[in-house]
Parts: structure tokens; C-alpha cells; sequence
């Protein structure tokens, strides 16, 4: 991966990350008010865009995407707002604007929001007569460390999630830190989470400066959010690059997402944030780690009170059973040949993928964990 | 492409095709009698395997099936008959058999059946849990020289067909001639339109030969039905392998295709067959292409001849006007940038891809092929 910066003719410090996939690279741009035409031009073809965003984005950036979009043939797609929507019937629906409005393959789809706008833009993309070009303008902090960076597309079934989707790489994607000011502090917060598992997984000394910067960080500091952005793309960026389909390390991306998304299933996906879900996962995985025999306590101390700091959850919600987290993570893609695989620490920035553990053990602690407090 | 003959325990004549897309290269077999369980045994891993089929063709094939995949965790699951079913629905019930069975990402799906089946499942391994793998298994002559070669996956959406797909390589395919006897004649002829349709684009040897043996391959003469699928995918194979994802002679594949689609798309995909509405298709771009003042008149006629005696429709259907299709046309995927590209005959064996003829000789063109006759 390279980092090169960039200096376009109004802005001093946008920084751009390359993800190196072969003929499949792209960049990633990150800097404060970059939504700009210069740079969008820079990526479309003559062919019509469509920007597919949602009701609570779109109102926002509209004026911004005009004026990026000016002189050319474009629409805007307001999808309804969350994650219980990303499914086939709004799928669908894009597919339906499409071909309604006579959009042919060498058109661009620009997908302008947070996590669940792009990934079913993503996969729209992917599959709208059999793939045409999409840009990622990820609008939360979530999206923009996270679900914009690794060609990861999907949308949701009633019965688990993300499990219909492909690889699909953009042809660019512009995270924009000014969106960011606006973001309700949930939002925040959970994208909070993704940040947090890089420094988990793969590197102490990053965990260590969030420690030290979380509270710059909930107060929106502008250096705090690019370097938290920055660090973020490039930690991914290198997994992806040396794992784009995830045979083997990208699956350490995983760590809290097991039983996050046993959690986002069993509440329907409507009342906690994926990455609400995420900061319990990581949570109850650390203390899992240390039961298998690997985590300190003082580790999983630590990793409780940066969650906690980051104002996330660090518990199931109430009500739900060791039968039901079981029951959803047996339907994980990791999921191999029945066993349940699980992405656990070690230590703070080293994290393992393994289905060595004994099952009895898994339901000891999900019982536990999930046990009303005393 | 390379061709081997290979000889399993109880069939000397299976021949194999080799598909060379690098590493997502495949076999294609061909031969009588060829549903076993040693030549599975090559592709399967050891993952659960469904098997998608229909309710026509299941009940007729299962006893093979059953002892093809003996011994191994399977599940079959029979999908209606027909192009109509072709669609989001029908494939979200793919994958709510699959995650209501708990199927994990190491499954096999095994494709069995026609066009409809192919497509669909494909399309399915394509995108369940972002991609497992998958075998065909054609039960039509359209499948088994048209539709199993290539890796286009889709589903059909109201408003134009195959708008919804990806493209994606299974790890075989496996045609048995055997499975012919049974195809109802309709089905017989539909496949032969992609037999001529070959020999039209690209060989006019080949067209030389079906002129000759149309009788023989309408009788199912095993030897003609052989070198027809064996000719057929070869060709196929090495289009396709040049252009896997029809950036530009692939495109020449779809002959008569543009007309037909309109057809199919106009009558619902319910009354034509694919390969019927194909046949009517190239008839039209045969005439079309002598209007455009490339084919010449005994051309012509040698074309519709070849359609006729594979007893095919010549004319598109009573009361589809040209409006009708101009403006399923217009939704075509290889439309670019507005103008309706077409494949064109300049000889019988040298089609070309072009967008060069004036709009208003298309529009005469259709609303003569359009009128009553008299």
C-alpha cells in the first residue's frame, strides 16, 4: 500500500490511500470538505450517475452533490434509513430506478452514506446487468473505516446477516470529515468500535493512543478523527490487500462480530447500531479469550474500559439467551463444516482465528454472559 | 483450450472441454450416460451440497442423483418450471432453503436442469454468504451448448431479462447426452437456435454441416448431438476465454438475442422459449443485416432455411408492434450511452457487434417485420 499526498486546487491536506488489488486497486481519499467536482472527475466516465443515498443523508449533502454533479446526467435515490432495510425488497427497488429510467452499463452508482447505504449500493453494483463501476462516499465514521474500505458487499435475510452479497471493488471512495460533525453520538460511538478492533487485532501501540485520545476523539477533534480514519483504511487496507476474499486473515476483521451479529439478528437489526453490537461483541470475546486460557484479566480489563470509554455497550441485551446467540452464530460464514469458528485475543494487538475450544466451554460462558446481573 | 479424452471405469467415449480462464478454469464433460459418482467425486469437497433442480426434471433424474452423491450430505430442492420463475423471488427461496438447513460456506450447489435452473443457481453460489461453489449439470440441449458455458449467472427483473446476475464459474459441467431423450421437442429446437447461431456468427463451415444434419440432430442421433454440444462449447469456450466479462467480441454471443429478448421480455417470459424467441431473432438480424446492405439475399434465405428446418418461428408474434420493441430495446445491456448496438451478419460466419446504421432504417425495419401479413 502507498500514501501519497495529494494537494487539489482548494485544500491542503487531502491525504490518499492506494489499495492495492491488482487491476482492481483504488484510492481512498480523506480530508476535510473534499466533496468536491475536481476529484469526482477524476474517476466518472460519460455514462449517468446515480447517487443512491438515504433520508436522513441526503437532505444534508444535497447541495454538495449538485455541485459536484453539476453539467452532468445524474439522479438521487433516497432509501429509508437503516439497517432493517438492507434487504432485497429495497434492492430491488434500485434495480427497479435503473431500469426504469433506461440506465445502461457504463453507468456509475455512487453510494452517499454510512454502512448500510453502501453496502447495498455495493451489491447493486455488483449484480445490476452483471456489474457496472460505483463510488463510495461513506457518511459515518462507521463507513469510513470500515464497511467502504475491502469491497465487501451485501445486503441482509431475515434469517442472518450479510449472507447475500459479493466482492465488489469501487472505483474510489471520499471520506469527507466534515460529514462527521453532524453524526448523533451513537453513531459515533459505533464506529468508535471498528476503530477500537484494529488496535485489538493487530497493533498495541494503536490501542494505547486511543486510550489516550478517546476523549479527543468524542469531541470530534479534527486531527484526532483523520489520524483515527487514516490508521483505520491503512490497518484494513493491508489485511485486504493480502486476503481480498477472505481465505484466510481478513477473517481476523472479524473480532466482536460473531456474537455482534447474533445480537443484530435476534433484535432484527432495529435497535442496536452494528457497531453498538460490535462493542459488546468485543467485549465478550475478550472475556471468552481469557476463559479459553489466552487473555489476562488486566487485558480484559482494559479492552472493557476502552469500550466503555468509547461510550458502547459491553453487554448482550437484556433478555437474550446462550440458545439464541448459539443458534444465529451457527449460521456464521466463518462457520466451517459445523464448527463454529471465533476470532479471540491472545494479547491486546494479536488476535488468532480458531475453533479450538471446547464447545461445553462456548456455552458455560454464553450462559454467563448472558445471565440477568445480580 | 485444450481437448483430452479421458476414460473412467464404465464409458469410454467421455470427452472433456477445458474452459481456460486461468485459475477459475473448468472441465466440461461430455459423454452418454457420464451422472456418476467418481466424476463428482473430482469437484466435491467435503462441504453439504444442494442440489437445485425442478419439478419436471428432479423426479425424472433422481435416481441418479441419488446415487451420484450417495454416501455424502445432500438435500434437493425443486424449483418451478419455467423462465416466469426466473426472478428474486424463486432465489430468495434458494436462500432461505439454505440458511433455514444451515448450510455454511464450504457447500456445493449442483445446478440440474435447463437455463432457467443454471442461471438462477448460479447466480445463488454467486452471492450466498459473498460466494460457494457450484457444479452444472444441463438437462437441455439450450443449456448444454449455450447457457452452462461461461459463468453469466442471473435472474430476471419485470423490467428486462437477465438484468440481475454476475458472472461466475462453476468447478465442472457435466452434459449427458442421455438426458435428451426425454426433452420435449419444443426444447430440442430451442437449443438448436444456439447451435445455428455458432455456425452464423463465426463459422460458415459449421453452418454447412447442421444444413446437412438438421434431420439427424431433430431424430437425437447420438453422434450428431455429440459433435453439435462438442462444437458448440468449443466455440463457445474460446470466445468466452478471450472475453470472459463481454467487453467486446463476447458480445458477438448474442446474435438474434436483442430482437428476441424484446420478444421474451414483451410476452412475459411465458409462451416463447428462450431458443423460439432466439430463432425469430436471428431471422431479424439477418434481414436486418441485408437492409443495412451487408447480407446479401441468398444468405438471407440459406439463414432462414437453417431456422425453418430446425423447426423454429421465423416471425416475432402476432400484435408485438415496433414500439414494443424499441422499447424493450432500449433497455438492452448492450446499449451504450443510448444507442441500441447490435450484432449484424456481414456473411454467414462473420457477425460483427455495431451501432452503425441509421435509427430510422431500424424502426422501418420493425415496423415491416411487425405488419400483419397478408
Amino acid at each position: 500500500m502507498n500514501t501519497a499526498i495529494d494537494n487539489p486546487s482548494n485544500n491542503g491536506s487531502l491525504r490518499t490511500l492506494t489499495i492495492d488489488l491488482g487491476e482492481r486497486s483504488y484510492p481512498i481519499y480523506i480530508g476535510r470538505n473534499i466533496l468536491e467536482a475536481s476529484l469526482l472527475a477524476k474517476h466518472l466516465g460519460k455514462g449517468r450517475v446515480l447517487v443512491v443515498s438515504n433520508e436522513t443523508v441526503a437532505p444534508l449533502l444535497r447541495p454538495s452533490l449538485d455541485a459536484m454533479l453539476s453539467g452532468r446526467d445524474y439522479n438521487v435515490l433516497q432509501l429509508p434509513d437503516g439497517e432493517i432495510h438492507k434487504n432485497l425488497d429495497i434492492l430491488n427497488e434500485i434495480y427497479s430506478f435503473l431500469l426504469a429510467h433506461n440506465y445502461d452499463r457504463s453507468c456509475t452508482l455512487i453510494a452517499c452514506g454510512g454502512g448500510v447505504v453502501g453496502d447495498i449500493t455495493g451489491f447493486a453494483a455488483a449484480t445490476y446487468q452483471r456489474g457496472v463501476n460505483y463510488i463510495q462516499i461513506p457518511t459515518t465514521l462507521l463507513a469510513q473505516v470500515d464497511s467502504s474500505v475491502g469491497g465487501k458487499t451485501a445486503v441482509n435475510h431475515a434469517l442472518g446477516k450479510n449472507m447475500i452479497g459479493a466482492f465488489y471493488q469501487p472505483l474510489c471512495v471520499i471520506s469527507d470529515t466534515a460529514v462527521l460533525e453532524s453524526l448523533p453520538p451513537r453513531e459515533l460511538s459505533a464506529g468508535l468500535a471498528e476503530v477500537i478492533k484494529y488496535g485489538l487485532i493487530r497493533d498495541s501501540g494503536f490501542t494505547q493512543w486511543l486510550e489516550d485520545n478517546i476523549g479527543a476523539l468524542l469531541a470530534r477533534e479534527h486531527g484526532a478523527l483523520v489520524h483515527a480514519i487514516e490508521h483505520s483504511c491503512r490497518t484494513k487496507a493491508a489485511i485486504v490487500a493480502s486476503d481480498e476474499r477472505e481465505q484466510g486473515i481478513r477473517a481476523l476483521l472479524n473480532l466482536g462480530h460473531t456474537f455482534g451479529h447474533a445480537i443484530e439478528t435476534h433484535t432484527g437489526y432495529s435497535s442496536w447500531l452494528h457497531g453498538e453490537a460490535v462493542g459488546a461483541g468485543m467485549a465478550m470475546a475478550a472475556e471468552f479469550s481469557r476463559r479459553r486460557g489466552w487473555l489476562k484479566i488486566e487485558d480484559v480489563m482494559r479492552t472493557r474500559g476502552l469500550i466503555r470509554a468509547a461510550q458502547l455497550p459491553l453487554a448482550p441485551p437484556a433478555g437474550m439467551t446462550a440458545d439464541n446467540f448459539l443458534k444465529h452464530m451457527q449460521r456464521d460464514k466463518k462457520v466451517q463444516n459445523g464448527r463454529i469458528r471465533l476470532v479471540l485475543l491472545k494479547a491486546i494487538g494479536d488476535a488468532v482465528i480458531t475453533d479450538e475450544y471446547p464447545a461445553e466451554l462456548l456455552r458455560e460462558f454464553l450462559q454467563s454472559a448472558t445471565a440477568p446481573a445480580q
